[in-house]
């Protein structure tokens, strides 16, 4: 009898596990659940879709209802899993013609994400308070949208950002509102956050930090926020303080918690129980600088443990060595990326970081069209190992945090890059590349002390 | 009394040397000699001032009087070193204005570059026929080409290229003659090469491989070449076959070159003779992959190199561990790069390699603007370490080179490769990069071997 894999969760996670469990074990029968109306789309282009850049909320779905039938993925939408069995090896589930079934498993995979998490904040209930996790809200923001003049973003974080950011590209008057003294600090620096906020600000995007938002006010609809007893109005607001991973399932069933509240998995994303996976943002990760528990709900995070995930479920193996943090974004035409700590995270995991911040050009100076670049450079103290980077720029961006995340994989020293090899022509780059001259230039700083 | 440090040669070699120096040594006195009449400009933005992309020459002056006046480096233009005695520790010069001299040095750094090779093709003394290597080469060009119809480059190298795409971009009509099979030879595999001669020949650009030049015709004035009995009309010829490295003063002085007729060099860019350093295209570097003597004619080699010749010749320490080659060139919208070894050349070093060519695109394919690109990865057999790469693309590609440089430098394996963390946002990257879905295409490709 072929072994039945059941996939709980049908977006990056549960996908990329299904397509890993395909390619293993070819005679399979993968079924997956999901309580969304559309599966296996990309939740990071949402904002995106809001800003215009992309046309349409289709153009986000990844994998289409042909590429489930093509490799016999038997895909059940709106659908509800109730429960789990692990000693009995069943899933309950609930469809949406309200039939209910209990599922057998050989092996189990638990993708189930997670949401939008809302503060209780006065008020929060009132037409016009959204969040943004899904096809379904963002229909519903864009539709808000046309008539609204002003919003407020609560939370700025990375989607907080992205989407104010969008609402200022359809002409919205915004303000985000973030409790904390800076705005991405899940992220990055204080240091590298002012300078960001600086340049969306003579954008035009109002950002408060260090408070928060006392209360939503309008009757029925939103009509603005109160924030330190200011009203700032809003037609529309967004709740973006972070997301909280979907355990509840998987805690009922008796399968282990890590010390971060998500699900605790081994390096092959075995959770406590046998023949049970997990992964993406459900799970927790290994930091591999601090080889300790973190939390990394990022879509790259999700795709790489679920082949993982999906592999072993259909009886191969892989290994899953941990995570970086490696994170990207463009707000307006300023890419913005991180890799490995931060500073105070390094500072709270108890390694005594030096850094250095340098700018440069992304090209030669004397040819046209050299962009800035700001680079944040973080290194362990006594190891004199890369542990953190942090860039700003008008472009090429993501590659160097790319080329960052290497080398904090492979433990290179800050000599090491300083020494690095780097490629360069004018058009395209500078003779010494930015990140090698902050590398440098951290090198002098350390001589100093 | 201050150490004396003599350099001859004023380039990227030269000038970054004096700069180590310097920084090094406070109180040195610092000569440099230089028969150019320009000092401290980048060869490298040679063919895109041709092309139009760069204003004037004068951009692309790096160190200008200013800089060796606040740096008291004394820098003498248009003189002629015309011996070296290592055991008196003296260089013999020639100044512009017939004088003569002999300088004493404590340390000496021989920084005395390349020049163009030019084969023995018949005619090539013509007027109209012309080399790029210097601000006054590149004038002459330009001067020619405002009569020049149709050009001929001969050679298919970097340079060569460059410059038919910058006559291309003036309008000129012009045909590349390469000896060899393919483009690029010492850059690229030829399956890579074909990619890009096909697009540049899309472009309009003539490229015809593996034929010499048999004669240049024409009176005095240059007409055409004839190439395997077709002749091919001409206004202008660049011979851009290669350079040689300048390195009969030091031969003549005793200094031992190395089995590429380069300078040798230990790795703090001592020659043979004690206090006599030597660094940029005139040395033989090692490579870091082969660990064997190589020729790397790059100017990020030649300033890497300069920064240690100069501090150890002002009495610091500093090594040189060896090169990657990693290079990288803009050809119409087509960028293209590469680091390491090709397979061509791991096989004539003795390695066997197996390989990978895969095309992706840039950015998310649902976000507007992403551009094709296209990775080969090259590793060795046995370690399965990342041994080499070569990229064409839209965007991207100098800095995926970087990344790679640091992977191979790191002795990163096609394994950790394909599970290296990248980030990811719709406008600027692939949820998967194309380099990580590369190595995981070679993993597989291994695999079912």
């Amino acid at each position: 009898m072929p072994r039945r894999i059941v996939i709980i969760g049908a977006h990056a996670a549960g996908c990329d596990a299904a397509a890993a469990a395909r390619l293993t074990d070819r005679t399979s029968e993968i079924i997956m659940l999901t309580q969304e109306r559309y599966a296996g789309y990309s939740r990071c282009g949402l904002p995106f879709v809001i800003g215009g850049h992309i046309k349409s909320f289709e153009d986000l779905i990844v994998f289409p209802p042909s590429y489930f039938k093509m490799n016999r993925i038997d895909l059940r939408t709106e659908t509800t899993v109730t429960g789990i069995d692990t000693k009995a090896k069943t899933v309950s589930v609930h469809y949406k013609d309200g039939r209910e079934e209990t599922i057998q498993y050989d092996s189990l995979i638990i993708a189930t994400g997670a949401r939008a998490a809302v503060p209780p904040i006065k008020g929060r209930e009132k037409h016009g308070v959204y969040t943004l996790r899904t096809i379904e809200d963002g229909q519903k923001i864009i539709e808000a949208l046309k008539e609204a003049r002003s919003a407020v973003v609560v939370g700025a974080g990375l989607i907080g950002l992205e989407i104010a950011v969008a609402f200022m590209e359809r002409g919205v008057k915004t303000t985000v509102v973030e409790l904390l003294p800076q705005i991405l600090p899940a992220m990055l620096d204080k240091d590298i956050a002012d300078m960001i906020q600086r340049e969306l600000e003579a954008k035009g995007l109002r950002i408060i930090t260090g408070k928060s938002v006392d209360e939503i006010v309008g009757e029925d609809k939103v009509k603005g926020v109160i924030v330190a007893g200011e009203q700032i109005p809003a037609d529309i607001v967004v709740i973006a303080t972070g997301v909280r991973g979907n355990v509840e399932l998987a805690e009922k069933a008796g399968i282990t918690l890590g010390e971060t509240r998500l699900i605790k998995v081994n390096m092959r994303m075995e959770t406590s129980v046998k023949d049970v996976y997990a992964c993406g943002d459900c799970v927790e990760s290994i930091h591999l600088v601090t080889k300790r528990p973190t939390v990394s709900q990022l879509g790259t995070t999700a795709v790489r443990q679920a082949r993982v995930a999906g592999t072993n479920a259909a009886g191969g193996y892989a290994v899953f060595p941990g995570v970086l943090g490696a994170a990207v974004t463009k707000l307006f035409d300023m890419e913005i990326g991180a890799v490995g700590l931060t500073e105070s995270f390094a500072e709270r995991a108890g390694i005594e970081a030096v850094s250095m911040v340098l700018s440069g050009k992304t090209r030669a100076s004397y040819y046209p069209g050299a962009l800035p670049i700001t680079i944040k450079l973080i290194v362990d103290k006594e190891t004199e190992k890369i542990i953190g980077a942090q860039i700003i720029g008008g472009e090429g961006v993501a590659p160097r945090i790319n080329a960052l995340s290497y080398a904090i994989m492979k433990e290179m020293t800050l000599r090491e890059l300083a020494k690095a090899e780097t490629c360069y022509a004018p058009p395209l780059s500078e003779t010494w590349d930015p990140v090698t001259l902050t590398a440098q230039a951290l090198i002098r700083k350390i001589k100093l002390r």
